[in-house]
């Protein structure tokens, strides 16, 4: 029986977890979650789970919880709330496997307790490889416990990495859908509307998500995430573009083998592998392998994705460098997706901020969360001086809508 | 240092595996070789690689080369003949790895000797687990040792299957390339000539071969391996037609992950992966993986290639069936090879032979060479039968060529 603590149970990793536990009820039980602001999911949630502990946003809302959790007879389930309080569910004492999935750096300092009490953890956060990817491995590392990625391509990079020891790996190739821009000439990028920008042809994602993979930044994070985790330079993760996303990702040992992972494209999936890690076990998520036709690849444009180039640098420099990036990034896509900056624009934020960040080591999540403040403070000030320059133009009416 | 003997060193697999052994000096070393009539051939590599012992097909070939080993200065080296011969370079004491690759069922004894005296065997041989194998892995199995397939299909299931425990394997897939007549409207097939029936799309490969990979029992084959190899049955082991052969084949996870593997087309590969397994070390055999492109994939036709329907029907019946199967398809394929039946009507000697074939069990390699002969003798009968019924026509050039 595996115990689980999940970090962000009410977002969409959390929610499809729990959907897991609940196709195996004799296999998982749920010790504790930890939500943002959805009170309502929340007490859902508690209802049909009863968690020992549950841990929301703000002490207002844990409040509020309490209410109906005694109204409802569940006043055994003890509330907390703030980033002490998921710190509490990461290191739940009956937890022996935390999911990180808080997004954002929100999650960071929660997720590193985990790995500090000795648990298991199933990463779905980015910024805890992105950002903290140095010094969490690490702690994993004196833990001697694993880090099993939670999304489909360092997942399937996981599975591949099977075929053969650490050192028997040339390098890892992550497959990218190329985005709805793939095909754009460079020349038109400048003109990309927020409509367009947000079509993305493969996955239904949150916004900022969809604008990085039409950058080619989320792949770009993912080139980082797969360095830290699996311990291999930027050199050695390389990016092909795969437009049906139908093989998650590969593996090319010394010997010139290549391993590939693919599955259909359920987050279930993921979360079920790192959940019962080392073994498999049977699901229903099958992939029509006779119905398998065409597949496509062709190698990634760094010129016409300066995103990803820039991830790469990043990555290579290390410490505040990546931190600098992400913060950068959200920045830079929130003021692209407001109308302040034009798509183009979003690549040249993040590079100046880069640029002018140094590459120093960071020593604690807290110097990390300094360099995400300082990163994100520079963003600002690269957008106003951007958005200074030209004209404002109207907020589209699907960004309004959020 | 592996010490390594050869069955079949002066073919295809066995220069292959000498000139594997040529670039890993410090790795692999010569113990004995097995060769049939190629005398010239065999002579170069006793002067090569100075084994211990060498066998011949005949006594006669045999006293050739004692002669012309001692006219050299290599008269330590021993010289023997015949089957007796090749179980000798099967068994020899200081190997402790045998590659298996002389064709036909005359590679059955000594292969079985082999796995016998506890050696590690590499598989090139298709005949010892479609003939054999019920006898051969289970001896593996007494022995504690593994058979690792030297063939492009296998060996990436091989590797594949590292990827998860035998009970979590939901099926293999293997893949094909169709062959020629992928394509061509099954009531073409009666008037397919032999020139078309050897232009083979992606492989260049002996005659044999050639015609079971227009048919499709080249692929039934594997499936019969397959199921023996891996312990699966018929019904778990799918094929897969994929015309580029890029990916070699795959493994579908009971929790609906799939493991594919891909490669050059260089048959030094699989044979490097299984004289180091369970390491893998560094070649220059790179897949150029940015230069890939398109695969293409679609589903098997049983209807219009019955090959791969009867060797279904084989693997399942097991026994006597699966030998019946080779012998009758190898009698019938040099029926078509020399004009005296069609094309469409391999499949009718080899299904009216093994529908009289009994299903019985074989308990030894005697039995099954019994089994062989008499498969043999049927397809014989039929193909008279068959090339009566019709007017005799013309061998073509190409044919008499070999």
């Amino acid at each position: 029986m595996r115990r689980i603590a999940i970090l962000g149970s009410t977002g969409s990793i959390g929610r499809s977890t729990l959907s897991v536990v609940e196709s195996y009820p004799e296999r998982f039980a749920v010790v504790a979650l930890a939500a943002g602001r959805n009170l309502d999911s929340i007490f859902e949630q508690a209802k049909r789970w009863k968690p020992r502990l549950i841990s929301v946003a703000s002490g207002n809302d844990g409040e509020k919880l309490r209410v109906r959790l005694r109204a409802a007879g569940l006043e055994a389930i003890e509330v907390v709330s703030g980033s002490e309080g998921a710190v509490r569910v990461a290191t739940h004492p009956e937890a022996d496997f935390v999911v990180s999935a808080i997004v954002g750096v929100a999650g960071l300092e929660a997720t590193y307790a985990a790995v500090r009490a000795g648990k298991t953890v199933g990463l779905a956060n980015k910024e805890c490889l992105v950002a903290a990817g140095e010094l969490i491995t690490a702690e994993a590392q004196r833990q001697g416990k694993p880090l099993l990625p939670i999304d489909s391509e360092h997942n399937a990079v996981h599975q591949c990495l099977r075929g053969g020891r650490m050192a028997e790996v040339e390098c890892i190739w992550l497959t990218a859908s190329g985005g709805p821009f793939w095909k754009t000439p460079k020349q038109e990028f400048s003109s990309i509307s927020v409509e367009q920008a947000l079509q993305h042809p493969t996955w239904k994602m949150g916004r900022r998500i969809t604008i990085d993979s039409a950058t080619l930044m989320n792949k770009g994070f993912e080139v980082i995430e797969a360095c830290r985790l699996f311990g291999l330079p930027p050199s050695r993760v390389k990016v092909l573009v795969h437009p049906q996303s139908t093989i998650h990702s590969m593996v090319e040992f010394v010997d010139g083998s290549i391993l590939a992972q693919f599955s259909v494209t359920d987050m279930r999936l993921p979360i079920l592998y790192a959940l019962t890690f080392p073994e498999r076990i049977a699901s229903d998520m099958r992939f029509p392998v006779m119905n398998l036709r065409h597949l496509e690849f062709s190698p990634p444009d760094m010129e016409k994705f300066p995103c990803l180039r820039l991830a790469y640098m990043a990555a290579e420099a290390g410490g505040s460098k990546p931190v600098a990036l992400n913060a950068a990034d959200e920045v830079s896509v929130a003021a692209f997706l407001d109308g302040s900056i034009r798509f183009d624009q979003i690549s040249q934020v993040i590079e100046a901020v880069i640029s002018e960040t140094d590459a120093g080591q960071l020593e604690s999540i807290g110097q990390v969360l300094e360099a995400d403040a300082r990163g994100r403070q520079a963003a600002r000030e690269k957008v106003a001086e951007l958005a200074g320059s030209r004209p404002p133009r109207p907020t589209p009416a699907i960004v309004r809508g959020e």
